[in-house]
């Protein structure tokens, strides 16, 4: 009998929704940042993301900060979509002898992000449990969803901000790439899109995979968070930025129409067709592996 | 510093309810089974729930009926708003030493429910944590969304099917009423509906003041499932039938005209105006009080 420690979850994703039940009305499933789907009146994104005390924030966290986190993280799964977050509902489960403060903190942290992005809680559930988790279920639109399967070949790869170093405190104060990714998909410059949650290392391959591609990176381009090495901002995660690709006869004119008040954006490689390897150049060391 | 036990649940919803981010697009929010929002393009939907594992079903119980309960739950509600459930996302919560046949085995019960009810599922997400808990985020469709706060005064009270005894494996097996809240929507005969998950000795209460009214029932048109005492019925909960008013002139041709394929309805009593009290009678006993 396998746990699924012994699987990974990797594996476990895959044996869990190797048979789940679609139909027609379902563009796109389990792999992307949101699903995709048709209604008879339009296309909706939707997502489902759950933190939990102790494995995606410490006891002493601020309330305000744990919640901010919980419903900032699936808006920027929504934003790497190109879309816009539209209503999330929140299932709380604590144990019984929680502080009802911390909660309402923690409800606090949640209201203050939903009115910044102009999301609406309209509902949730409440569980005792064992620990504190909090799942955010969220709605968003998006007339034309920037999926992370569609790069092509040859395509640049770009990403915005600042990467590494997220546990000193970007981890709960990033800012989800709304805007950014609206506008992205709304002028047509990105191919392929998705947010770096496990970090460089781990995202560039998913979406190449999903893309059905290779790529060759250039690490000396990496825009390192001041005081991070160029294996932190590979490898630390939580970033919360976007990657992206871009036809590569347009990455030049995107730079020069990147808004101003816009983070950082960054040119790191291009894709290459599937067979031509995953190849980091720039810099020599032992984080340039991928799995 | 007040714990949630001090609190209780409803006083914790209230506190955590009363200042959530909201916007014209939000028909009705926390409170009802499930919220209703418009879209530009139409009315969705949304509902979120949770069950874990000591609390909602016991270590020992079939993985399959586990992910049946944990989706079936969140149709019912859909159903219970005269909706069609459309899209599920999925999030697993499970320690890393749990059995990877038992998890597949639980969305083995996922997917059949599922299929059962044409809903697709279409993501979610894996965490680890100390427990087992399932949370199931669905959509569903409704022309016209029978809420619980539109009963009048002078309706009469209806339910489907028998109470009580659910502990016995109806918690597991019970079938939510879709097809027949889409019925009653459709024919506009309920003019109030939830379903019955903490029992009725709660849940009617819960509707009347939704809808700011009182009521009387005869306990003793109480349809009791066989072997159950009327207590039983009334506060056994986990029922999961159908809880409705219809206008007092229709009552009687609605049970001539519900279909011969659906459960047993049965008229328990009728709303009254509020101040009018909440009255029980056709039995005595200690069962019989509201708080």
């Amino acid at each position: 009998m396998s746990t699924l420690r012994e699987w990974g979850e990797d594996e476990l994703v895959r044996r869990i929704t190797e048979a789940l039940p679609t139909d027609s009305s379902v563009i796109t499933g389990p792999g992307d940042d949101c699903a995709v789907v048709r209604h008879e009146y339009g296309t909706l994104l939707l997502k489902t993301d759950a933190i939990l005390e102790g494995v995606h924030f410490l006891p002493e966290a601020e309330p305000e900060l744990i919640g901010r986190k919980a419903l900032a993280r699936a808006i920027s799964d929504v934003g790497a979509m190109g879309g816009k977050p539209l209503h999330a509902l929140i299932t709380l489960v604590a144990p019984a002898q929680e502080s009802g403060q911390r909660v309402l903190g923690i409800y606090r942290g949640l209201s203050s992000v939903a009115q910044q992005y102009g999301v609406s809680i309209v509902g949730g559930e409440t569980a005792r449990g064992p620990v504190l988790l909090l799942n955010v279920a969220l709605t968003g639109y998006a007339l034309q969803p920037v999926l992370r399967s569609t790069a092509g070949a040859g395509d640049a790869i770009l990403v915005t901000g600042t990467l590494g170093g997220s546990i000193r405190g970007k981890h709960f104060s990033f800012t989800p790439r709304v805007a950014e990714g609206q506008w992205l998909a709304a002028q047509g410059y990105a191919t392929a899109m998705m947010d770096l949650s496990d970090g460089l290392a781990k995202d560039l391959p998913r979406l190449a995979t999903a893309s059905g591609l290779d790529f060759e990176v250039d690490a000396s381009s990496l825009p390192c968070t001041p005081g991070c090495t160029a294996a932190e901002a590979w490898g630390d995660g939580e970033d919360y930025e976007l990657l992206f690709t871009c036809k590569a006869e347009r990455w030049q004119a995107l730079l020069a129409a990147w808004p101003a008040g816009f983070p950082q954006l960054t040119q790191l490689g291009f894709m290459r067709a599937a067979g031509q390897g995953r190849t980091v150049v720039g810099q020599g060391g032992g984080w340039d592996h991928f799995q």
